[in-house]
Order: C-alpha cells, then sequence, then structure tokens
C-alpha cells in the first residue's frame, strides 16, 4: 500500500458568501494574560480572517481553543496565559465569513461522505476491526518518515515491557521517531529498566518481584539527579539501552512534562506546566502524524495542542492523530474530535509497538 | 524456550494427617437431579476419596461445583442435573481428610511459592508486561501440539478482523487447534465473512459498510438453513475460506452453544444451554491447554468446566487455561481461580492472534 | 415533571412516494426455518407493506431480523427458526415503498432534530452528566406504572448488594414492575440471600466471606431442586424474602433463560436458548419501557427482541429502552440504536436502583 | 452505626528483635536534591527510627517513596528533590530493625485477618456489594466532621451534572469538606456552571448543546482572569453558586494543580508542579480521610502523597482512604496499597455525591 498526501483545496473566496465578507476586527487585550470581550476562539481546522479587502491570512501553527493575534500581515495563534496587554486580538464568533473569518472544515475532503476512504468513522469499539489501519499506517510512515514529523507521545507502559520497549527502540533507531512527547514516570522507568532490568521493581521479562525492587527506580533518579542530567548518566555508561539512550543517541527532542504524581523528578522534566505545554506546542506544531500511546494526560493534552493540518514547504496538509488505548475514553474523545486524520485502535500499545515494528522493520523486536 | 511438564506430587496418604483419614461416606440421591444433604462439592483441585482403607481414589475429569459419584471403584464428577435417583453421593465437606476426602491444591508447586517459575501472579492491569508470557505460551503451544490437547473458546470478534481471522486459520492449518467452543455467532460472522468479505455488514479489511450489508449474516445464515448443514455448504463450494472451513478441512471438533442473542440459528448450534454444556465438558475434560479469547460468557462457562489438571496417558498433569480480553473483569474472574497454570492478558484478541501465529509460525498471516 | 406519550405520526400514503409504489411480494418459505431468497428483514421501526392497493399493514409485535409473513390480512414477524414450509415471506428490500414496504424511522419525530427533547443523543460517556435522565425516568415510570408494561431485564449483580436488592423488592412491591427477564443466577443467588444472607458466599450486606460460604448457592439450588420448585420453596416457607419471593407475592411473571454458565439449574429455568427466546419476546412484546440492569448477554438479547414501537390499544406508542451498565461496550450497543427512546446510563446498578427507588417512592430501601 | 477509631498499638521496642537493634545511620546529601547512597526510602507505614539507644522516633507527617531527614530529635520526611547539601538522611533498607529503622505495618491491626472488620479486603469489582462502604463511610464522615479532617480529592466529573454538583455543594455547606485538591478544570467547569448552566458547553441537567457552547469555559476563564482571581468574581456577584462559591464561603481551602492538559489557567491555578505537589502534601498530611473522585491524576497522586496514619493531638491514628471512580483501575491501584484504611467503590461519582449528600444530610441534593 502507497500512501500518498491528500490534496487541500483551499477556500473560495469568490464565493459570494465571502465576497462579501467584512474585515475581520481585531480588539486590543486590556492587560497581559486578558482576551477582549467577544475574542474569537480558534478550532482544529485552518482559520482564514480577512486582513484586508480580499486578503485571507491563514496562521502556520495553529491549536484549539486559543486567540487570534495580529503580527503585521500575520497572525499568531496565542493561548490566553501568553498575551500581552494591547496584543491584538480578533473578535467575533461567526465561523463562516459573516465576522471576517472563515473556518474551513471541509480542506482535505468532507468527513461524512461515506465514499471518502479517509472519512470521518463511527466509534470504534473493542471489536472493531483494525487491519486495514495498521497497513494505513505502515505506509502513512513511511511517507512520514521521508517527508513529514512524526511525534510521539508516550506512557510509561511502553517501557515495562521488554517487548515493546524494545520495539520502540527499534522505531527509534529506523527513523520512525522525530520527537517524543511524555512524562517524567517514562523516563524513569526506562532508566530502571537499563540500570536494574525492571520496572517498578518487576523484571521486564519475567515479570518477578526483585528484591527490594521499589528502591530501584528511585535509585535510577537519585543516580541520574547526582550526575545532573539523563545525557551525564548515558555518556558516563550508566544507561546503555532503552528509549532514552536510543533518543540521545539520534539526537531526537523530547519533552518530559511534570506532574503531581512524579517522584524525582529527572533533572530534564519540566516542572512548570505551561511552559511543559508551550514545549509540547513547538513540537505538535512541526507534527505531521501524531502517535499518541497509553497516556490520558499526555494524549488529551497533545491532542489540544494539535491542528488538523500543517503549513509544511509552503503546503497545507493534513495531521494524522493515532491514539492507542486500551480504554475507549481516551481514544473516542480523540478520534471522534471531527478530523479526517484522526484515527483510535483499541488495544494494548505493547501488542501495538511490537505490531508496528514487525510491520515496519520485517522482522521482531528480538531478534534486533 | 523449552516448555517442560512440572511434575505432579500426589500425597502421601501415609502423612498422619490422612493417615487417620475416616473413609469417604456416600448417600443416595433423593430424586433424579437432587444431591443428598450435606453433599461434598468438587473444586477445581484433585481430590481424592478413600474408598476402602488406604485406597484413595481420584476421578480423572472433574469440575468445580459438581458432586463425586461412586461408580463401582472409580468416581465420576457429576452436576447436580445429571444425578439419577439412587446415585451414590459423597458427603462431608471437609478437604483435609477428616471426611475421607481430600482436595490437594499444591500437587504442582506451591502457588504463593515467589521462587515457582508458574506460581500464582498477582492480578494483572493494562500496563503488566507480558513479553515472557508470549514466549512461555509459544514453548508451551509447540508442546502441546504434540503432547497435549489444545482447546480454543473463540468470541466472535475473532472473526470481525481480515488479519485476526487469517492468523486462526493459520493456527488451525498449523497444528495448534484441537477443538473449538464458540456460539452461534462465531460461526454466522465467519461464514458470512467468507460469502460477502463482510461481518456484520461491513469488510473486515476496510470497515467500509456494505450497501445493505445488515442482509449478509442473515443471508448467510438463511443459506446454510437451506443446505441444512456447514459442511454441507462447504462441500457445496459456497464457503470457501475461513475458520469454520478450516476446522471442516482439519476435521477438527467444535461446539457451537446457542444462546438468547443468537440468529438463525445455525443448523449444528445446540439450542438446549445443558446439552450444550455437556459436550463442551467433554472437550474441556480433555483439554491439556484453554485459550479463551473474548467471550466472556463462554470463557467463564469453558473455565467453570475445566479442571487445573487431567489425566493422559495415565499421567495427572496440570491444565493450562489463558483468558485473553480487552476488560479485566473476565481476565480476573479466571486467571485468580487459584491455579497455578491459570493466565490472564488483557489485549485485543486482534493483536494477540496475529502476533501468536507470527510466534509459532514465523511469519505474518497475510503472509501465508 | 409529568410525563406525556409523543403522538405518533403514520406515514402519508397519499404521498406521490408510497402512492405509486407496488403491492408487497410474498413468496413461500421453501422448508421449515428457510426463508425465500430475497426475504426482507425487520428492523426495530413500525414498518407497512401494503398487501392491496391502499391498504397498508403494520404488525402488532415487531422484531428486528425477522421476516414479515402474511396471515391474512394480517403481518406476523417471524424469526427464521419459526418459518414454516409454504409461509408466505415479504421478499424485497427497499425501505421506501420501492417493494410496497415502507420503514417509518419518524414516526415520533426526528431523531437528529435537535429541538426534539427525546433527540437521539450523542455518545454517552461516564463524565455525562445524567440528572435529567433520573427526572425523566421517574416521569416515565410513573406514567407506565398505570398506563404501560415495565418489563426488567437483570445481571446477577442486582442481588449481590443489600441495598439495591431491598431497592428493587420495593420496586416490585410499588408497582413499578410487570415482568422480569433474567437467567439462572439471578434467582440462584436471589434465593442463595434469603436462604444465608449470601451472594457467593460473601455476606450481601458486610461482604465478609462466610464459612463453607461457596456451598450456599448449591444448597439453595438443591433444596428448590428437591421441592421442585421455586413457589414450593417460597409457600414451604424456606425463602422469606428476595426478589423471586416479591415476584411471586405480586404474581408477577419472569423468565429464566438458561446459559452454559448455569450451576444447577434451577426447575424454572428454561433450557432452550429458542424457547427462552420466544418467551422472552412475548414479554418485550407487550413492553412499553424496558429497563436493562447488568448484564451485557440478556441486555443485548433483549434490545434484540424489542421494537421501537408498541401497540397498546390501538394506539401506536414508543417503547423506551433504558441501558444501564457500567462498561459503554453495552449500553452504546443499546443506545445508538438510532431509537429516540434509548437511553444509556453509565453507573453501577446498585447506586441506580437506590437512587431509582428513592426517587420513585420517597425514601430509602433501607427505611422500607 | 457509630464509629469508633481503632486503637494504634505502638510496636514494642522491648521485644528482643527491636531491643539488640543498632542506631539508625545517617548520611549527608552530597548536593542539593540529591540523596547518599543507600538511603532508606518510606512507605505508607509509620516508621521509627533508633536516634539514640532506646529512642525511637515517629516521623509526624510520612509520605511515601521520600527520605527520613533527621532534624535535630525529630525526623522530617523529605522528597528528594526537598533535599538540601548537608541534610542528613537516613541509610539502610532493612525495615526490620537491623538498620535502626522499623517499619510498624500492622499498629492498627492484622491486615490479614479475616475477622479484622477493616480488614483488607480482596480486590473489588463492578459486582461487589457497597451497602456497608456507604454506611460505614456516613458513620466515619460523621465522625470526622468533628473529629477529623475530610479532604477531597476531585475530578471535573463531579461538576458536569446538576444533582452532583448540588450535592457537593451540600456537602460544604454542611460540614463535611475541609480541604480540596483538584485541578483547573475542576475550577473552570464549576465557574462555567454558575455563569452559564453548561459545562463544557452543554447544560448541566438536560444536557442540550449550547448555541456556541464551546466558548462558555472560555468566556468563565476570561472573565476571572480578567477580575484577577476566583474571589474577585464570587465578590463581585458574577458567581453565585456552585462548588468554588461553597468553598469561598466557608472558607474552605483549595489547590488546584496546573496541569499540561488546561485552558486558561484560572489565577489560583499552580503552575508549577512541584510547588503543586507541596501544596498538596501540607493537606494530605493534615488529612484523617481523603475521599478522591473521578480522577486518575489527583487521586493517584493524592495517594502517592497520603500516609496510612497521621499524629492528631498526639495521638496516632489511621488515615482513610476512598477512590471511587469507574473504572478498577485506579481503584485497584490506591485500594490495595496494603493499608487497613484504602477503600474502592467502582461506581459513577454522580451517584456516588448524591448518594452521600443524602445518607448524610437526610435529603436530596434537588429539595435542598
Amino acid at each position: 500500500m502507497d500512501f500518498t498526501l491528500p490534496p487541500y483545496s483551499a477556500p473560495d473566496f469568490s464565493d459570494p458568501a465571502l465576497a462579501g465578507a467584512p474585515i475581520a476586527r481585531f480588539e486590543t487585550a486590556p492587560a497581559d494574560g486578558v482576551a477582549p470581550e467577544g475574542f474569537h476562539a480558534t478550532s482544529i481546522f485552518p482559520e482564514y480572517a480577512q486582513i484586508e479587502p480580499g486578503r485571507w491570512v491563514l496562521p502556520e501553527h495553529s491549536r484549539m481553543d486559543c486567540v487570534l493575534v495580529r503580527e503585521g500581515d500575520a497572525l499568531a495563534v496565542r493561548e490566553f496565559r501568553n498575551l500581552r496587554r494591547g496584543d491584538l486580538v480578533a473578535v467575533g464568533r461567526g465561523e463562516n465569513g459573516e465576522d471576517g473569518i472563515f473556518v474551513h472544515t471541509r480542506g482535505f475532503g468532507d468527513p461524512s461522505d461515506p465514499e471518502d476512504k479517509f472519512a470521518f468513522r463511527s466509534r470504534i469499539s473493542r471489536e472493531t476491526a483494525f487491519s486495514s489501519d495498521y497497513d494505513e499506517l505502515y505506509a502513512l510512515l513511511r511517507h512520514e518518515r521521508e517527508h513529514g514529523r512524526i511525534v510521539w507521545v508516550l506512557g510509561p507502559a511502553v517501557v515495562f515491557d521488554f517487548d515493546s520497549r524494545n520495539a520502540l527502540v527499534n522505531l527509534v533507531r529506523t527513523g520512525f521517531v522525530h520527537a517524543v512527547l511524555a512524562g517524567n514516570a517514562l523516563a524513569v522507568h526506562d532508566l530502571e529498566g537499563s540500570r536494574y532490568g525492571s520496572a517498578l521493581g518487576q523484571d521486564i521479562y519475567s515479570r518477578q518481584g526483585r528484591l527490594l525492587g521499589h528502591y530501584n527506580h528511585l535509585d535510577a533518579i537519585n543516580t541520574v539527579r547526582g550526575l545532573g542530567s539523563i545525557p551525564a548518566a548515558i555518556s558516563g555508561g550508566l544507561v546503555t539501552d532503552g528509549v532514552m539512550h536510543a533518543l540521545h543517541a539520534a539526537d531526537i527532542p523530547y519533552v518530559l512534562a511534570g506532574s503531581i504524581r512524579d517522584d524525582g523528578p529527572l533533572p530534564e522534566t519540566v516542572a512548570d506546566a505551561y511552559e511543559a505545554q508551550d514545549r509540547m506546542r513547538a513540537e505538535a506544531g512541526r507534527a505531521t502524524t501524531v502517535i499518541a500511546l497509553a497516556t490520558q494526560l499526555h494524549s488529551i493534552a497533545t491532542g489540544n495542542m494539535t491542528p488538523s493540518y500543517t503549513v509544511r514547504d509552503g503546503q497545507v496538509r493534513p495531521v494524522y492523530f493515532y491514539c492507542v488505548d486500551m480504554s475507549d475514553f481516551v481514544t473516542t474523545k480523540l478520534a471522534n474530535r471531527g478530523s479526517l486524520g484522526a484515527r483510535g485502535m483499541l488495544t494494548n500499545v505493547q501488542d501495538f509497538l511490537v505490531t508496528v515494528d514487525r510491520g515496519l522493520n520485517g522482522r521482531m523486536a528480538r531478534e534486533g
């Protein structure tokens, strides 16, 4: 199966409904972090504002639930907290041009068209067939490895299992991972895996509890804190395998967002939730495909930051968003956002990773 | 990884606690289907009754929640409904010899021994590592293909997906399936898959809804009912692939138990729940390994019928019971029954089947 | 809140699209249990067949996935297995009159109309608000107590808990239960509750395990089997409280469908799945409201048998179908069937029953 | 039902096994945030260190996965990140005195004693009876209102529903809430509920989608940000009901921890995860009962911070920890921590809150 990017159909601004649209209005933010009343909030879709007659501008890096800020002839999409007093914020809640703003929901086809291969699908259940999802995903990832940017969002369960941890390492090594968004725990238990072969004190292969195993992750954290950084632990030879090691070796960026559940934390973990959000959004905004595995918090957070489109090399293209989880609470939340590129798969991420590595790299992780 | 059957340690009846045990008492069933008061109920473990001084007898095919019926010098394990007036039923509820009955819970090792490789494991969650479960399963199934009897319990979801249906067919063809226990729906949707490429009207590969697809399973049923049997549909060339076709080709027995949810039913479906139970128990009683996939009803029913041991070629050996499901409600119910041979795996059975076929047969189902 | 039955809008057969419709075709069943090729399958909606020019007939008791059989000037809706050779079966798969058959999906309003109070709702999750569902349910049940027929479908969990078992008994006593559909286990554990205060050996109030408690349900079964019937056990004074006792006292019909999981079974349990289906359908066909609690098998089975409408006192009226469960697998399956009257609520049925009893009867079950 | 605090049995340090124990060793932290090698990590249980012969010291406010820091004659329990270079940290991993440290797991009884009313219970499922849990909880909360400190951990779902939001407000007003730990979203949607009657744009009673309802929570946030604080919005008359209003009126402390999912955030939300953790721990350390509802992140985080005991008025007493959720993933994680005081209840928190308010306050929230 080959993958072809669906072409983007820009809006027809000569259409009478849009041709007569007013110029978008911008009002100043009354204080730092505060939008003017009647602000326009962004969606996951491409949105155009008419900033002068006939000139409709599309922001390059959008995200939902933000505001449009005029910066010269361009538009920035900004979180409320990042507004500065005096910023020019678009106002008006019409989505069809009546306020000079057009939300373009069908740039890549009609989500309700049953003939559309990437049509919006009815909700999935644990009984949903997904053979074709795997094949589509393989084709997509092969394309994206060359022409896109694949961002993985990872819950700690991906390193709790020997085979899935190896599969993920393989995917990093073979070029299918361009950035990772995760929490402190992913890195902690991956480092524990390298130091002690365990996760939370259980052997990641045999699942045998280790003697005093509950110390393993604390010892791993304390060691890295003592050395000052994960790279220091790797270059010091204390961490010799695993996901963090592979990311380091391939110079792949990662964001570890701090949370109230954390032990430690590791030196690289970002304590401030909003600084973490900014860093995550920087990655999400450049992503062409996002694959979110087994983390409700980070999956939904990243989903909130990821638009349905991105502008790459001057072209508008869709962003694909896969959410893989055992619970359909999170897959449904993300898959049914109305975007053609959103997919949910209900399975254990351990099997998912091993299967994807096998599908892409033609062998089992164990044989690597 | 090689598999070795754990040896069975028979009870030491010369132990003082057992040496002084009385002869087991048997009383007559007062009516058909009714046990005498104080009946002894069986468990999943080997149970011995002392029928004369120093002669302790083990029934060959036990199951839990039944009674022990003396038949000459042997013991039958019988459901209440299958008792006949006058049957000699063991009475007494002691399990440690005090009533002449000994329930032997540690014949294959101590479930609470953490050093025991097959030790009773703490409950699993969706974050539990299961790399070693797969490897153990591969070794076990290779052993059982030659020396045991592998019974599969199948929910309909296993044929809803192109890849998993093919993987299951591969496993049948390569000798890893010795009997199948399922419901009407498994066969219906498998036959629908062969006739129309769909399950419940959705393409099993692409998931596209078929035009008037809700007729597909009804047409499949009606066709087979018209021909009189599944074998007739196969030999008539109307069913050319799939699980039922593969079972037929390899002459593998199956039981299709009827239920109140059924359409049709197919001619082979057993309408009477207790006749179905008897037929299932006949298979479960000969099983050395049971693998139950994605069906709460049939998994728990089969679990109820499957003892923790079986007698094969005169040797007492453990019965392994794998339960694979997305919901830990059913895996926990089955895995935590206290038997060393019970395992739960929380994942989508589609991935499970594809992974197991690949692990055993060294290739992906699609390449078959 | 008062409840008013939504009026039924019969189809306008003078509409040009229907006025020119042909007479429905009927062909003979070629054998017992086999429909002619091209049979028309029923849905949950009112379906009319034009049996002579201008005469459109509606069957009184429909159910989905059956066929229409002409019986004189009336139409019966029959399961495949209940067809007899020579029965006149409607053929043609058009739903809009082209084959003389009209499927009327909007008799009670437009499911996609957002203004419709009982409009089809988007899927629910565990975070869905349901305050108004409770209030609507109270109003509905008060109406149905006088003017309808309330059928409850019960999983065994409803008698595992002291408060919810009492709440259900209260609902029976206060007239809100007109029939019960369940399995053997519901009755078994309810009788166990009366005999021993336990369910599966655990005290239903304190949850303390009883000594040898695993015998309790077997003893309860054996006692009732010895007496020959549940009524005999009640009139003999051996069962003095609980759900079966209350149903017996109020002369409320129940169907206990047998399954392959059953112990016993109790004398009243129906062994044959299709005889059980027929009896269940007889109740479902007269139901005006169905409330299905905590049983995947019986809820889906009953959903399959329950049409979206019924004819009562010559009037076509909707059938309401509530499905209450912890898992949205089953609530979604049932609630999203496209009928205006289908509702799902995600919660523990123990809380649900206590809340409903309190809402209807103005007090807590414990105070009863 | 009355509630009586179980007495605490202090360890018997004259027991030979402890009488001969060495003095605990303390080593200096080599750097800020780094523990010495071989550090002792704390558990949820009371832990004593022998700081001079015969003098065993118990820290007042413990939490698991921290280290013991000697401060004069007292012991502080400190997170790794809060260590300062030179802090004296206990080393040694023995738990039975061999390193001068004793972990006292049975101060309130033996978790494995089946006679113990508050004995450690086997894992719960959605079929577990919980009538007695409710009654025990009512008795406990009535006791704690006078003599303890009840800390609630709240997911946003508690304000998504009209009845449960009112029930929670009632519980605040009637004195059963002494502190609240939550995230930004709880406050956002509660304020949205007061401003617009909606949560995420859906009416919290009728569930009707509001026109442009997706703006409601953003408008609520922007308004409060403009005013500078939640109290300002309340005293300005812009927020007149709901949970935040009730907490403000009763002067009850709350911590809103920021997360990467947040919109806004509200001015009170704590951006830094570890500052939030410190503030949460300050409340958790004073708690005598914790009730965690419908939030995986905050429930587990708070569970990590909450010891099994607290010292109140010089007395050691247990801390009760209830976790209520639809998913047993989180309830199991928290309930099975081995503490006598941990409980899980599997239900919808909406029903739970309405039921608890009814049980404590003798009426339905609606009647309030």
